[in-house]
């Protein structure tokens, strides 16, 4: 029996959902009810999607509604089937996982495989995340996480070129944008860096939303390959190309149990990495009590798992612990962040030192994961590259090769909020000025954000700026500001005895 | 900010879903994004549910779109305020049993109150139910949930007796309809039975289904008792009673995951007795390769673990492992299976066996748990009540009670199916049965489903009869025959040598 597929024009995010009338043949044939995992083929391809049954005003007994990320994904052309769902049969092993069995190779390629192709529900994703959560994943399990990951997605390949680097951040600390920086320098000492990197998630920016302030981030491979051979390396956004797709799907499930687990967080990164084509990667593990990860012992445990799995996969990878107790740099949003990151590449004597510092110390690493060697060497080397200003040259280059550089805007809003009491600055809760900045408008708005006047230790009087609220609406200004004034405590101020 | 709330016309099952314009005044003001978890409140009540974002063209800017579950339980008078939903608390100890830490009391308290809110995503529940799942839940968990799950729904008192009798079987035997004949026998003997059952979940017929036929089961609390003071028991559908309305949101979720959880199944089973106000229960674990329990291990282990909390919660149980090997009486489906109940209690001569010896088995075991006799004494006491007619007499009177006795319908379209070679049976497929009895349109074709003339031990030749299939349409006599002739291994026969 053949239905004609419909765009139903309701975002479900990433769920498949399609929607059938009750009295639909199909729906009666087929003994389907409300919520049933459901197979739509249309001849090329089939997915499996959740079943909506909608009242006969909305819909034609002879339609079926797709959602918006189902029609987009599947493009039907034709009239579809609508059958139940066979079983998934990869649901055993991780049915085996909550039993406590480990994870064959085999199982794990199998479940990742299915979820690939779709045929989780986000219910059974949610089974397999929590099952696998908790510690519950061993060090060899996540080394077949990760290469299940690789598999099912594209990658990347350098013929010709032996060392291919890259960088990572976990992640959590508001305006940590280093990775401009720590390409510029990187690559102007003729390391290979073909850079991919996200938009935000749940941040006010991420790399590649900084990045398109400055330069074209929507390439695809062939473009990137043509600036990587240009100028030895690139700043893409990577949602262009599909590295480790199904790592998108689990951060989302994840996102929405609130579940942090280790395994998951170093097969996410290292899938990322190795699809596309990095064998040497450097790891920045910020570390504070409202960074993600919170303590030094998670934070050594991740290294160490971090170490193995890498050992298994045969790539080479430097962890770095660095200081994760409040924001990087000044800006915190895309183009407030990108302002950071020219003043740093400029050598702008207002350039945040902070943003500075950690960049030559990132940078640093990366020269000594080249070459093995010595770090204070390989400090040494960093600076001279970014204080002569070839780093900046390097950065330019890259741009170039993406379409050219620009200037990012400014917002038209700009609010500054200043100290309602004297103090000194003693903690800055990276959660609450991340969801400030966001508030603002960030990263939709790209000039929105905040810029972050002081830092701990700081003594700040009555009058004092902490805080420049930018915003591209009066709305969105007010919102922002609203939030602030309910959280002045975000930075919190020691009072002076 | 206030909506109009207007019903989608959208049947999500029991989910909670929301549709928003994404160019809603509200999706903007709170940045609000498709699969974010919202709060809806009207003034009265407050709910938690899903967003889905919407085209402008299916809804107007200042409406906000309800799901039907959503629409029937909130039923808005005015119109409705959305916000972000707030953090659910009792997650982090879900996220701390993920992590090996044991529930108290009172997280589980504050997890199954939330799931009762409507706070909880199918999501958070499928990570509640797989960290509990495994063996994770301790026996005082057990009780912990199972007395949580009482709590946050409706429970019956009856005022003035001390001793409430009930039954239940844990399930997954098709035809198995011993409760109508154990609850005339021992309410013939003068236990109260204040019987409350479910309608068919995944199987052919529930006990509700069945006595459906038979006679009235939408009972409200007051027939009820009006029933059990005028016969001393009734057999009620429970679905219009609130009895732990968790355990059917928890069922829905594992049922999806086909996760089977001995912990949950004896919270599920002893929550839904005590609701009922009962302190003495009868319950059947019905043992075979395709019986919803598979092994004696499993059986042994569930056995004790339902002592062990009966006990804690001061319950008297009695658990009987029976037979799961093949289908119980000849008829499968509500009519078919209210037929083998009638000629089991009327004595007719050709009423099935397997069924009558079940029935006097369970009915022993009932009479014995309210003695504390021996179980041979009981099991004449069951026979004498059962072979003198006063069995069938009482079951007259409940019926009386409930609104009058009737006579199950017959299904207008019957088929027979042969044996296509000779042999002798040796094992008949519960799953492919109950399949089978569904494709021929069971539970909701109250006449339809499939009587099995054939059981384990049983020759028969080439042309003999195994299978009758009833079904109230032609188009379902069909789908149910293809089934068959597909399957026809589901009553497998052994060659002679």
């Amino acid at each position: 029996m053949k239905l004609k597929a419909v765009r139903m024009g309701i975002d479900t995010h990433q769920e498949y959902v399609v929607y059938l009338r009750a009295d639909s043949a199909v729906s009666r044939a087929e003994g389907l009810d409300a919520s049933a995992r459901v197979m739509i083929a249309d001849g090329k391809r089939h997915v499996i999607a959740t079943l909506n049954v909608v009242d006969p005003g909305i819909l034609s007994a002879d339609h079926i509604g797709f959602s918006n990320v189902l029609w987009d994904d599947l493009d039907p052309v034709d009239s579809v089937t609508v059958t139940h769902a066979p079983v998934v049969e990869s649901m055993s092993a991780v049915r085996g996982k909550i039993y406590n069995r480990d994870f064959t190779a085999g199982d794990i390629e199998a479940v990742i495989g299915d979820i690939a192709r779709g045929y989780y529900s986000d219910l059974q994703i949610a089974a397999f995340l929590t099952a696998s959560a908790g510690g519950r994943l061993n060090r060899d399990e996540v080394g077949y996480l990760t290469r299940a990951m690789v598999e099912v997605g594209d990658t990347l390949d350098w013929p010709g070129i032996d060392c291919i680097y890259d960088k990572h951040c976990v992640g959590g600390l508001p305006g940590n944008r280093t990775t401009p920086i720590v390409v510029a320098i990187a690559s102007a000492a003729g390391l290979v860096m073909p850079k991919t990197s996200s938009r935000a998630i749940t941040s006010p920016a991420g790399t590649a939303d900084t990045m398109e302030t400055l330069t074209q981030v929507e390439l695809d491979i062939d473009r990137i390959r043509l600036a990587v051979e240009n100028a030895g390396a690139c700043m893409a956004w990577g949602g262009g190309i599909k590295l480790s797709p199904v790592d998108d799907v689990l951060i989302r499930v994840e996102r929405s149990l609130d579940l942090d687990s280790k395994g998951q967080m170093v097969a996410s990164v290292l899938s990322k990495k190795m699809a596309a084509g990095a064998n040497h990667v450097l790891i920045d593990i910020p570390v504070g009590p409202t960074a993600k990860v919170r303590d030094l012992d998670t934070a050594r445990g991740l290294h160490e798992l971090f170490n193995y799995v890498a050992d298994v996969l045969g790539l080479s990878v430097s962890v770095v612990l660095t200081d994760g107790g409040q924001p990087i740099g000044r800006g915190i949003g895309p183009a407030l962040e990108a302002r950071d990151v020219l003043a740093v590449l400029r050598n702008d004597e207002n350039a945040p030192a902070d943003l500075r510092d950690k960049a030559l110390e990132l940078g640093a690493h990366m020269l000594a994961l080249s070459d093995a060697g010595h770090y204070d060497q390989a400090w040494c080397r960093a600076h001279e590259i970014l204080s002569s200003g070839r780093a900046w040259h390097q950065f330019q280059r890259i741009c170039e090769a993406q379409g050219g550089q620009r200037e990012p805007g400014r917002a038209p809003w700009v609010h500054e909020l200043d100290a309602h009491q004297s103090g000194r600055v003693d903690a800055i809760d990276n959660r609450r000025i991340a969801r400030l900045a966001k508030l603002a408008g960030a990263p939709r708005a790209p000039t929105a954000g905040l810029e972050l006047l002081v830092t701990i230790g700081d003594k700040v009087a009555v009058g004092d700026p902490l805080v420049r609220i930018h915003a591209e609406s009066q709305g969105e200004l007010d919102y922002a500001m609203v939030y602030y004034l309910n959280n002045r405590d975000m930075i919190h101020l020691e009072r002076s005895p």
